[in-house]
């Protein structure tokens, strides 16, 4: 199959459709980048890359470093891990604090707001530097250095992300927070601030295709450990839009408000596409349609 | 890989298994099966059967029915159906008319009571002899004239669903059922009381296995459209312990609260099992563990 | 203080208002009425009675008939009525399953649908002959034998009452209903169909503003009783616009979407009114501004 | 009647029940109160006073505070208080978020946790220096200027208030606060950490009971003001129990976790309780017992 041919077809199609969504306005720096910006990555697992439009650009990955988060907790502590925070989807939006609350503080799962916080918390606990050694993390399974987090984005959702706080402050009250709540944002804001591109996300996601290995062929977590970290974000990564994605993509998948998003077929594939439009459900317009052109034109889903 | 061992191996494992759950009793007809009955059956794409157990032994599918009427509906009448049910897991227990309320009668995905109501009122609508219709359309998936519905329990179904007849009042007071509720009813309590054996069962989701085509090659839904229905399985198949099936085993899949299970791999096989005792979440408890091992042993999952 | 005079002011000031609200439209019966129809009743606990406007047309109590119901089942069973029925308010709309089901069939109140239900189960438990014992006791309460059931309204509601129907089902399917459901509903919607004036209104409830005596000086129900009744009226008898009904107005009361409202100052008064138009809570919107005119004008309030 | 033997024998009666509840504990500073400590103040409209047991020894007032912020912060701004707070029941317990976030950050009363932060940020903007001032309105109402605030328990509130602090941020994300979140909450720890006996208690509320006029016959608030406040107390005081306190006691009143209740009938008295242990639903246990006491024995409640 001419990959190449397809995600050009796909990115000329889309390019210039006309409603594409809004760009997350909330902090100033998201609100700044160009509506029109539009890139898709893929990386088969025998290495080949394929890549259209602004694929080389970087953009603020926001949620989609919670996949990347959950992978190094789950990694450290196992399944103790699943004390603190469940595996089913919500059937919520991603910061709701309503079900947190009537669950007794067990986030439902660690895609969410809620859930992502708690995991914050474990690796606040678990490693000497936290933002240094996550930051290690990242540009190690990506081979690449020029990885960083954006300052000013983490200071701008530290100043404004109340909800946030509403919902660290929850799970403290939960019991569900070992760590100072001011300390686990931060960490959780600069995670949330990571900038890469395209091309780097498929190459930091690619350990979840290949079964825990990643590019230099080192394992970083088991096998099975990987099986259900894609079951988690094939139920999970869309928040309320997760059914949808499955329906209509059919590949387990992260997004984020930067307009990113991250999917990938065990055993072949990732694919990556950064579209900063989002739809009414906080995911990528443009790249949630390429995703379902994807799988559609190349019948390669895991469905 | 041996095939017959593997399932072999699961069937000693968990046949003396001392916890087996709690036989759904609030039907007389379903309260007198016998506990320790356990079967599974491994049917590949390729056409080898394997089995273990009980695997002949006909139970009533219950709710596994739910795919099979939503195959018709959705061959019936496409995409139209989802102006009326939507795709996305529920996080709720199977029979909640809360989230239902909240959402003005249009339930959250087809598997769970109100949504397999809504498309039962589809095929009461689109069938001329709606029972008679659905049981040729079982026979021939399966191409087994033998499979029948057992009356009596669905006419106990009649006597004591009253949570039924509420979703189903519910959905006519917010206009989402065309038909008179006792017919749309019948139908349903009827296409529950199914009764069909770990092997029928495995002949009839042959086709979400097999991009659409039946044991005898024909197409009874396209494969896009079984894509999608295999992504409903996945995420909604399980009520709220979807995520849990999706992170311990793996395979979309359906259940029923006569203890059965129906899962596959696309492209590759359909497993079933069969074992009545239910966990607290009214799904067969040996036959969730059955298929975990299985696909832990094998390394055979979607994800 | 000339009530005459005060009462006729309100009726003046208020009669021509441009936005009368919305006749309740979902049955034939109650769709037909004249918008502009408005009475006002005022009865003295001495005995002296004040009227303006349609205060002598009978028009349909609906919601209203919950009070009277629950007084005749409250005084044949005393306080076992509360292990089936709450005292709190329900902060939802009248016909909500949603709490119902979460609190596992024990309606907030007897004021919601829900709980007029059960009342109307324990009354069909009671009375030997349901339907004319309790016409029989309305009208002796009234000391008026033209009271009577609409049959058309209640064969209507029986016809379309599907909310009311999901009600009682799901009530079955906890046990709180011992009853047939049809026999339930028939004795609810005929009790709601009680056609009465203003006037025969303020007679019926002059036995919660007079300790328990009805005008010719008998005791239906105890002081204590009568103080409770008009605590849940206060809490709970305008739905989820209760707390609005207490701030602005200040009586104990009940409404219907026939438009009428029963209101009443222990031991002082009781007042009622009529104006077919509803607010958007479903409660009578020229009814409740007229009530809230004559507390703050005459000052007399429980507040 | 003699109201000091009515009390009395309440007293009797109550002092050495055997179940006296829980002593609220998430504080070091409120687990130390003994568990036997008693006290009952009943303050006529005509200026008689009646007092048994613990009547003048001072507790933490907490949640009571409220209702005199509320005073406070409705004869300051008048009706606009009402575009950011409702007047409904809430029907959750006291520090629920969920209907806050269902509801965008309007809470349904200014009774409730969310409500009275508020209130507190009302006042914060209106009032030159807050805490002092609020001080200064609590003495002048009381006529007594030995009350104070424990400052000890306001810093053990701040410490360990996650719950109130996830409010603040969650009403900050709906842009309902207009000051900064500690500053705010310094005001609302403070003023729940005021110390008052039931004497001084009763002397504060007696505008409740009085039209608005304080013992000194000095006008805070309006007669029509009042008559909401009082409304508000009836139908939200009590949380989750303010229905069953309608029921049993009728009469508007406040509790406070501290163990203190104030109540009132409009025009004829105030009465206050203090018996520090707590019910489930984190209301004085034998407080609210010797109220339904008095009002049953003297037939004095609004119903």
């Amino acid at each position: 199959m001419d990959y190449q041919q397809v995600i050009n077809n796909i990115y000329t199609n889309l390019k210039n459709f006309e409603n594409k969504g809004t760009v997350a306005s909330y902090i100033p720096e998201l609100a700044g980048v160009d509506i029109n910006a539009f890139g898709i990555h893929l990386k088969l697992i025998n290495g080949l890359d394929f890549s259209v439009g602004n694929a080389q650009q970087q953009f603020s990955i926001q949620s989609i470093s919670k996949v990347l988060s959950l992978s190094k907790a789950f990694s450290l502590v196992q399944n103790k891990l699943w004390s603190r925070v469940g595996v089913e989807p919500s059937g919520n939006p991603f910061n709701y604090l309503t079900l947190l609350e009537q669950e007794n503080g067990i986030p439902r799962n660690p895609l969410i707001n809620a859930g992502a916080i708690v995991i914050a918390d474990v690796l606040v606990s678990e490693l000497k530097n936290p933002k240094e050694d996550f930051l290690k993390y990242v540009r190690a399974l990506t081979n690449d250095d020029r990885i960083t987090y954006n300052y000013k984005v983490a200071q701008s959702e530290k100043r404004t992300g109340f909800k946030n706080f509403a919902i660290a402050n929850l799970l403290k009250s939960f019991g569900n927070l070992d760590n100072d709540i001011d300390t686990v944002l931060d960490f959780y804001f600069h995670q949330c601030a990571l900038e890469m591109s395209c091309v780097q996300l498929s190459r930091a996601f690619y350990i979840f295709a290949n079964h825990g290995k990643c590019l230099k062929n080192k394992q970083y977590i088991s096998a099975s450990q990987v099986k259900r970290l894609n079951a988690i974000m094939l139920t999970c990564g869309f928040y309320d839009e997760a059914g949808d994605f499955a329906f209509d993509v059919g590949l387990p998948g992260k997004s984020g408000v930067g307009g990113g998003i991250a999917a990938l077929f065990p055993g072949n594939f990732v694919i990556t596409t950064w579209a900063p439009g989002l739809n009414q459900k906080g995911n990528s317009l443009l790249g949630m349609k390429a995703l379902e052109l994807f799988t559609t034109k190349t019948g390669r889903s895991i469905f």
